[in-house]
């Protein structure tokens, strides 16, 4: 699949990291691309965080760079802002582009000040480095503790022709709604206006990253940064637009569940289908719940069909249901009929339960239209083991 | 520190569960005692559960005996009612005792149907094996994945003699308020009407056990009982009784920081102070925040002091507050000040962290009056190994 036209991709090793691979990367449109972005909710935001959004405010929602370091969060740092802007601001001389069409992005840890020099003196070299092929370079320079990369791809046939859509996603810890330490930049070259993008983007995410948690966790620097560059020299129409959206949220989807699946230590991909909840909202509250639930998520990395875990996390969940009225699948498998043990074979659901790919479905009986998919992952031993140890 | 005066503790092994130790616990008092009592919050509630609210409505807030086994939830289950009903009906015929004076309550897993002839045929042979000196068998029956047995007992001097407290407690895992997975029996000899200590009991909670978590999962079979059968023939005044409210939420906290410790797989307790949040909620909500964050308890698994995680994980509790104002202690070292690292010796701290008792102090400088402590252990790969085949 063709990237999307009008961008170029660079990463190096700045020494931000100890171990030496690249922790630097950089993203520019050529031209001035329509940019809408969503940043963590979490009350503690890092430096490049605000940064980011008062770029995003200074320039009307336009873009032409992202320059995204992994390492060091910039986040609790006495010199935060200024360093998250003394390295835009070398981006933005080495391009000739206003400094507030750099947007800066961090992941890392926390706490630790983050020399701007390292960053500002291998700009020259990221900036030489840039080619249109280097997306899966700086897909890889955004890993921490991932596992692999993670890169998701969609095109979209107009009428008159296609537009792409490439995206990249970091994030295997702490991740939770909504979207905690996860990075994701996603580039397509459609034409679409700033104010548009923002708004399909939210509903992307709304299929996305928000319905994503590996534990609960919610980080300081989440950012995902939709650009929109036009450089296929085509503009959705309204019509279009609304598959613009879905094709988008597919490539949305895509990186959150690969996310999911890389989760720390994680074995396996969970989904959770809440079907027949009053609304929404409260399909998602009973998912995330159960999606939380260390319980249900030891008893997966187990192989265990524990549904007694699953009804109990979902009874917890604030969400007001009749026990009685509960149905679970595991696998395709019913466990619970009317909140009581179904019939089935331990040992055959046991042996599908060692999967890579768990899917359970909790149905209320009854007409409520509410339906969500979340996913998460297993809880294993090494994800203690990494987070006992990560920062030092 | 003797016991209450005026109660009777047996246990027995009646098969419930297959590791061949005592599974059931019968506490009587020997004439009719107030009883006050609370119970899980979880949507889903176990059969025991609704059958001692049922009890204790209908006998107007007096008991004389609770019957506890552990190896089987008695939830999720089609004969649930009947069977819980079933065993009270031969603990009172036995005792000749209205059966809606003797509370149920089970402990184990949830959706597999308890036999309700082990227990029945187990009655006789529990009530000839009552005696005074019963109380720490059965602190012992009711165990499941506990380490150490839990018990605490307090003294309370008033003008006419003393009056005792005995409580015993168990819980390891699915922690957390409102109380999960967590028996707790609490014996006194004093005299105080049902409605007094209903109320004196809520308060007590809101001091000790909604103030623990030990992974955010909540049960569908908890419960506390709160015992005082006058045997002492002291009736505490309304002065006094402020007095007695002390003693017990000390027993209870107790209780509750012993819980804590022996958090399932963990090493450490971890006591979490908070100050200066708007109010004592607000002060909660951060405390809970901190407790319930995987990335957390893992860091002091690992003797971490990675401080960016507590101040993330509050930032996430949804309580507004400045990061610039906040302080924090990890074992009485400045780890953080005013959202910025502090100077301290890495090295030494994390020595201070490898012992078996963590101190958080999460200070939000300014005027708010909001405090609390919080209590929670650390998560460790023995908290995975236990859960992922604690069923099978």
């Amino acid at each position: 699949m063709k990237l999307p036209l009008g961008y170029r991709y660079g990463s190096t090793y700045a020494g931000i990291r100890k171990e030496k691979r690249d922790d630097l990367g950089l993203i520019i449109s050529t031209t001035q691309a329509s940019c809408a972005a969503a940043f963590t909710l979490n009350r503690v935001q890092a430096a490049p965080v605000r940064l980011a959004r008062r770029h995003l405010r200074d320039s009307g929602g336009v873009a032409r760079a992202v320059l995204v370091n992994a390492g060091n969060a910039n986040c609790a740092t006495k010199t935060g802002l200024g360093v998250a802007l003394a390295c835009c601001r070398a981006v933005a001389k080495k391009l000739r582009i206003p400094v507030n069409q750099v947007l800066p992005a961090s992941t890392g840890v926390i706490g630790v000040e983050l020399d701007a020099s390292l960053i500002v003196k291998s700009v020259p070299r990221l900036v030489r480095g840039l080619s249109e092929n280097g997306f899966a370079d700086v897909s890889k320079a955004i890993m921490t503790t991932d596992r692999i990369p993670k890169v998701a791809f969609g095109e979209v046939p107009l009428s008159r022709g296609l537009v792409r859509i490439a995206g990249m996603a970091k994030g295997a810890g702490m991740i939770h709604p909504n979207m905690a330490t996860m990075l994701s930049f996603i580039m397509t070259d459609a034409e679409i206006s700033p104010r548009n993008l923002q708004a399909i983007l939210c509903k992307g995410l709304e299929r996305s990253f928000h319905r994503l948690s590996v534990d609960g966790d919610m980080s300081t620097n989440d950012t995902v940064v939709l650009l929109a560059n036009g450089a296929s020299g085509i503009k959705p129409n309204v019509k279009e637009r609304m598959v613009f959206e879905e094709v988008l949220a597919w490539v949305m989807q895509d990186l959150a569940e690969m996310i999911a699946r890389d989760g720390e230590g994680a074995r396996k991909k969970i989904t959770i289908h809440v079907v027949g909840a009053a609304d929404e909202g409260a399909a998602r509250r009973i998912a995330r719940a159960i999606a939380n639930s260390p319980l249900v998520k030891t008893a997966i990395a187990g192989a265990d069909p524990n549904w007694g875990r699953i009804l109990s996390a979902a009874g917890a969940s604030g969400v007001a249901f009749d026990p009685s009225m509960v149905d679970i699948q595991m696998q395709g498998e019913w466990v619970c009929r009317s909140g009581l043990a179904a019939q089935f074979s331990e040992a055959e659901l046991k042996q599908k339960l060692h999967s890579s790919d768990c899917l359970i479905r909790f149905v209320i009986r009854g007409k409520g239209p509410g339906e969500t998919s979340f996913w998460t992952c297993d809880l294993t031993e090494e994800y203690v083991r990494i987070n006992a140890s990560y920062r030092t």
